[in-house]
């Protein structure tokens, strides 16, 4: 097992690890936890501006975001309905939702992993 | 367990989970990739000048991780010697050796995560 490093430390700091995860597709960005997010404020929303808004984006980016996951899926994740001015009407399909519910179950092992470690720093 | 997602994949294309991790303390970065490489290359060459230079680092910003480092931690991990404009004859403690040992031990847990979720992908 690992050698403690706790002797390392200041006594009073407190010391532990993070990280992020993302899923790729063939080198690229396919989904992390901005999309993941991009994706449920269009299905809270039905629209790609007021989920791009709320997330302090441009309707542009979002819309590059979403044309790039739909590109490297293999099945469309986002139906964009383009309604006038405010392109209303968007919505996400089944394999979205599958997508971030996996999404909350790999966060899920990815955090008790992170949870492990950092207790295992201070044993 | 997890429900597959593999049927939303495009059939070519790769997909694989990835992530990094660092260690921080306090809630500001402790140590990472960047400042593990840093105490290696001081290490090896035995000057900060030299080590900031092979990572494309100026002398400024690695001498700004170092201090960092220094500070964070409970005992000190490099030891600079002012040595004349290359600042030469700085070392590399025990302590920082201990920790990128531990370093190199978390990331392989890591990737080993990392290699079970993305065969748990294809599953």
């Amino acid at each position: 097992m690992t050698k403690s490093i706790r002797h390392i430390f200041k006594k009073k700091n407190n010391y532990r690890v993070r990280g992020n995860l993302i899923l790729e597709c063939d080198g690229e960005r396919f989904f992390g936890p901005g999309r993941v997010e991009l994706m449920e404020l269009i299905d809270e929303t039905g629209s790609l501006n007021k989920a791009a808004s709320k997330m302090g984006m441009s309707y542009k980016k979002a819309w590059e975001m979403i044309s790039d996951l739909n590109a490297q899926s293999g099945k469309p994740l986002v139906i964009l309905k383009s309604g006038g001015e405010k392109g209303g009407g968007s919505v996400i399909t089944d394999e979205a939702r599958e997508l971030i519910a996996y999404h909350k179950l790999l966060r899920k092992r990815f955090q008790a992993f992170l949870d492990k470690e950092t207790k295992q720093l201070h044993a």
